[in-house]
């Protein structure tokens, strides 16, 4: 036993959840203070921004005042407003296209969504009726209570109990992920033209604006999924009392319900934002001639809800997976393990110990950005955010050695596939610190590799000389290289975590590199709403000065989307394997040999899922990038997102009842073992070829201005990178985090039905 | 025991393979036809072609024929002819640039070629001392004899020994693999000239001139493959007697010298003719507006000579490492099986056997294509080819099924990792079967994903419309898709033949896929033959009529070069699995579990290999792309082989000595099932492109004639993806075959000293 006692630790958690709630308040209190008036508005908006700044020569300040607040509505309600169709009337030959298009964009960022998540709600209905049958049909849908698997001699309650608390757990996931989401988005579109007013005061205080707003998305994330994950327990607890492994067996359903909400916000919302870049880009760069901000370019609106929807919505619902998956794939492996059996409370709410501490040292973190330090300078942008991970990282290491030192006890006995393996808590230490720390590395090289302060995509800038192609080719060799490192810092990470503890070892450590959740999240949303803000300041004919400043921020949020992009797939590989751990262990299999022809199979199709399944997402960018030129609908990037959506959703459940438990371990091995490659190239490339534009366009450099300006012939070959890279980046790579996790997931909410009935297949053969 | 005796087996082997060379002589005689006279020349050449052919209109016929042999030679010898020089003499503007390029182009096919064997040379001559050193120490360099480790209570030969003729095994292997590509590529040489020649009688003139030349490379590396093969077993057996184990140990060095040579010849002969081709592109359409073809471009011959190198040898070497690995690994575990110990010789031999009536049944097949029938218009080259594939793949299933019937005892047991497994007769036949028929399904899915007269190709070219960004995500939406059937082809092929015999049925399968090589080869070989022949035609100012016949024969040899590298991957595939096998049985590991770190590490490391190759050398090729356009000199892509040839010798060595057995065993089944993915899907995606392109300058239909003509801009876009493309289909894709095959081949000879003195770090620690 730990020094820490059960009562304590009963507190601790929803305490340090609430002041994770309760900082993420003051935090948009804070943002909120950028004023706003109720002034009465025909088209029915109640927020209109009267920020009082210094007056911009030769711009009307109210006017460009009041062109925020449309347009912060326009991409947030979902109504593109009737002052802004008026400024186009200086455009009369192309009045009526840009009619046609206006009536298409006339859906929003939050109408986006709600569309959405009507789609979804089908879908969770459909997978908790499918759920509840497979996992009940387990005994026959008996409601006679079974001996337990781990605790010998106990009587645990009946796989129909299971079964109706695993559906529970996993609406109760998938819920709290889409409020995530959604949460994530109203901040951010309510930042965006807040960030865009600061800017007129200075760099510091916009900087201080955007990085509030994301960490509102941050906190009220991390501390939610644990609050929510922490009360479900105890509410479960009511019910199933000592019988610890059906309660964190069915508490694994709120993994499942985070990530399926996920994938669908990923792809989805993927697809949407990528079409609107590519259509915008297409139409407005290649055919009409015309800035990518410019507010004649019909489609900005369209990307601009899409940064919101897929970067904001789409980030936070993919982390709060990841989370979640983690909490309880680690949960699930201490269930059976001494912690379980001896019913040690506090040592199994370890997982959950970390993430309050997390959240504790993410806050100090905080301060450092928006209290103790101040901005003064365009150049200390970058560095600031780069400092609140290292600053956020070293806390957490001593924060970790606490939570060892106090939440475990000094040593006891973990289940490893069939047999014990005796674990001391400064083994458990180094577990998490190096998940913790791998993530930072892993951060750090795709920083490396696709900001454009390093000779990487200087490169890439550079063979733009001599065309597209030769761009494109750098792009992607760029993007295989990029791999080398994570998949270093990952094997290890893994080899020490696997050697000290085994699958729970794994699973803590994909908590450490998520324990800087809210930080990573507050960095990581910080970049699309200083990306919006720059949209809107050009849009609304502000200042060279302002829009400067704008894209200053966005530069620094370019690089950071890339470190958080990064730890996404990252943890997202450490997760799937603490997952595939704990399915294998549920499942009843011992080994997982490659050496037998039904392990193999399942690896090398297994392997190809991540290729089916970017092959899918790719196309339909491509697809929907097609129709964005003639028109573009909310439904059709929704419809979009079904076949991919059924390709992970589906592969399981055929997998394991037709082909069995070992087929299913070997697909699962190889989808993880080949995505997490896929998912990183194809972020890095499209993120390098993004910064090589921007690289051009800004011209910084003696050699960037060799290469530049834009229109030149270097800078339309970027231009063609870019738009290659934003399914990569932005619909393909991240997916593919969501696949791998997913498809672990759901294998182990269902492993006890393909343990009892799967392997249909080779049963009739 | 089978029917066949040990007498008789001695006498077909080696009967077949001098038919296949004698069938080689013939065809190649009958090339050489194409009349040819010693007139003197003042630059030396002896050849000159004289072929009598109908006038064509407004064309000087013997100027034409001259200018054919001296563009031939020029090609083949590697000097640039002046008189060719002269022709630039109407271009005066250019002459300079040009004549710059003409002194870095006077290397052609044959001295790149020898720069390439010297440089192999040195890289033989190391490896084999490490061999040599690594194998010898396994036993302290002892010349003691062992005890057996299979065939229990016998002695076997010292430890020493294995090393001394795995090395001279290697060299062999090594020898025969230079020696097959490089007639295949005199062959060519020779061929294309003679075939342009030809296309001024009639298509089906040169139809039948560029096919005999393509079989005359299949047949002639098909026979001389096994006869070597025969040559060294029985030479070995002189001094191994009835330790059989060791001498088959010993042969598996044949296939290890063989797949090393390809990875060079793959690699540097791919980034040289790539870079040439690329440069090519750049130079002639980009920047100067002139054709592909076009002699003034003087990147041309440069990108024949390349043609000649990368798909002809290349292709060459790699389809022999293939073969060369496959009767290496199926004879390897047939050796410590109960043929093995029961020294039958005949079933011991049915790898040899299966191969020798592969070479009957091509030659079969080829008279379908020479003799049987003649080709008459140019829509009947496809199907012929076609027919090609069928008939041998339809007569080698009733080869296969005597083979077994005579030469395999209807019962009898195979080692299947620790224990034995029974197998019948007809289990074999179903294994070798099967391989055959899934190459035949993964050749016709190559096909009909990147021939234009399928919707995927047409697709691409349709979203050129929209510009090159779209082009390329499509294509590459289209490599990711075309992998999901020959994965789940090869899934099926291993999952039957695995479970009906182990690793014996896998590599009994490969050696299907395999068997027949002679006229896949054939098929493979004609491709580049015709294109060179097209291009001469250009360059030699033929009339338009003959330059369609050439198009024609080159369209068809686009799509069945594609359904080639299908096989290649396809068998190369199930040839790493079953030499995966072999080296598993042969390190003494009972079970590859992932469930241990080991094991883990080493797949998600090996799952990056692909990537971090493919980055290698795509980057060369981008490289040496941007020299072609100031530079070329064949010493640059040989030195650009070097880092990826080390990667890929030297991983299996330094995962096998300092991590030890499993991992290792880990790297090569990550490496496999990730590579195969990557090799099909590059290979495929630059195979569309480069279709996708040919599609619209064809204008053949309303919808190709909308995208079209050459210079619209969707024709642009299409060249930028065929840019991009070659580096896919012609470098990484086809070189990662080699990776997987290699690393395991290399795996599998040094196993013994592995699992002596591996794992040194795990050890230290």
């Amino acid at each position: 036993m730990g020094s820490l006692s059960e009562g304590v630790t009963q507190v601790l958690i929803p305490v340090s959840a609430l002041i994770g709630i309760g900082f993420a308040l003051i935090q948009w209190f804070l943002v909120s203070k950028v004023r706003v008036s109720n002034a009465p508005d025909s088209n029915g908006y109640k927020d209109r921004l009267i920020e009082e700044a210094e007056t911009e020569e030769g711009v009307d300040n109210l006017e460009v005042t009041i062109k925020c607040a449309e347009i912060q509505n326009a991409i947030s309600v979902g109504l593109l407003p009737l002052s802004l169709s008026l400024w186009f009337n200086d455009m009369k030959m192309e009045k009526l296209v840009i009619r046609k298009f206006h009536v298409r964009y006339e859906n929003g960022a939050t109408s986006f969504l709600f569309t959405q998540y009507k789609y979804l709600g089908v879908f969770m209905g459909v997978f908790s009726v499918i759920i509840f049958i497979f996992l009940g049909s387990v005994k026959g849908f008996s409601t006679k209570s079974e001996p337990c698997t781990y605790n010998k001699g106990n009587l645990c309650k009946p796989a129909l109990a299971n079964a109706l608390f695993s559906t529970i757990a996993f609406l109760l996931g998938a819920i709290t992920s889409t409020l995530s989401g959604f949460l994530g988005m109203k901040i951010a579109t309510y930042a965006n033209a807040r960030t865009t007013l600061e800017a007129r005061k200075g760099v510091g205080k916009a900087f201080i604006a955007a990085f509030r707003s994301g960490a509102v998305m941050g906190f009220l994330l991390a501390a939610n999924g644990l609050l929510v994950l922490y009360v479900s327990i105890n509410l479960f607890k009511l019910y199933y009392g000592d019988d610890w492994e059906g309660l964190y067996e069915s508490i694994t359903g709120y993994g499942l319900g985070g990530s399926s909400m996920a994938l669908f916000g990923r792809v989805g919302g993927g697809i949407y934002t990528k079409a609107a870049d590519v259509g915008a880009d297409l139409v407005g760069k290649v055919e009409r001639n015309i800035p990518e901000d410019d507010p004649r370019n019909p489609a900005v609106i369209a990307d601009n809800v899409g940064d919101n929807v897929g970067d904001i919505a789409g980030m936070g619902s993919d982390l709060f997976g990841s989370y979640a998956e983690s909490s309880c794939a680690a949960l699930f492996v201490a269930s059976i393990s001494s912690f379980g059996i001896s019913h040690d409370y506090t040592a199994m709410s370890y997982p959950l110990i970390i993430s309050s501490m997390g959240i504790v040292v993410c806050l100090v973190t905080t301060l450092f950005a928006t209290d103790l330090f101040e901005i003064k300078s365009v150049s200390e942008i970058e560095p600031s955010l780069k400092k609140q991970l290292i600053i956020s990282t070293i806390l957490m290491t001593a924060g970790i050695a606490m939570v060892s030192f106090f939440a475990l006890p000094s040593e006891f006995t973990l289940f490893n596939f069939g047999t014990e393996k005796t674990v001391k808590q400064w083994h458990i230490f180094f577990c998490v610190a190096i998940g913790l720390w791998a993530g930072l590395v892993i951060g750090y090289t795709t920083e490396y590799y696709t900001s454009n302060a390093y000779s990487p995509v200087r490169d890439v800038a550079d063979s733009c000389r001599t065309g597209a192609a030769t761009n494109v080719i750098f792009g992607l060799a760029l993007g295989y290289k990029s791999v080398i490192i994570p998949i270093f810092a990952i094997a290890v990470s893994i080899y020490v975590s696997f050697s000290l503890a085994a699958m729970y070892g794994i699973a803590v450590a994909a908590l450490g590199m998520l324990s800087t959740i809210a930080t990573g999240l507050a960095i990581d949303a910080y970049g699309p709403i200083s990306d919006n803000a720059g949209g809107i300041a050009e849009m609304a004919g502000m200042s060279h000065e302002v829009r400067e400043r704008t894209d200053a921020l966005d530069a620094a949020g370019n690089t950071t989307a890339a470190i958080g992009k990064g730890f996404a797939i990252g943890s997202a590989a450490l997760v799937s394997l603490a997952l595939f751990g704990a399915y294998v262990s549920r499942a009843g299999i011992k080994t997982v040999d490659v050496l037998t022809p039904k392990v193999f199979i399942g690896l090398i199709v297994g392997a190809m899922l991540p290729y089916w399944f970017s092959a899918m997402t790719m196309k339909s960018v491509g697809k929907a990038a097609l129709k964005m030129v003639e028109e573009i609908s909310t439904d059709a990037s929704l419809r979009e997102m079904i076949p991919p959506g059924a390709l992970v959703m589906l592969t399981p459940l055929i997998a394991g009842t037709l082909f069995g438990v070992e087929t299913l371990a070997g697909v699962l091995a190889g989808s993880l073992v080949s995505g997490v490659q896929v998912a990183i190239s194809a972020s890095n490339t499209g993120g390098a070829w993004d910064n090589a534009k921007k690289y051009i366009e800004a011209g910084a450099s003696e050699h960037a201005k060799s290469l530049g300006p834009k229109g030149s012939d270097a800078h339309k070959a970027a231009v063609i990178g870019d738009t290659v890279g934003d399914p990569l980046k932005d619909t393909s790579g991240p997916s593919l985090n969501i696949l791998i996790k997913l498809m672990a997931v759901e294998s182990l909410v269902f492993a006890p039905f393909f343990a009892a009935h799967g392997g249909l297949l080779f049963k009739l053969l």
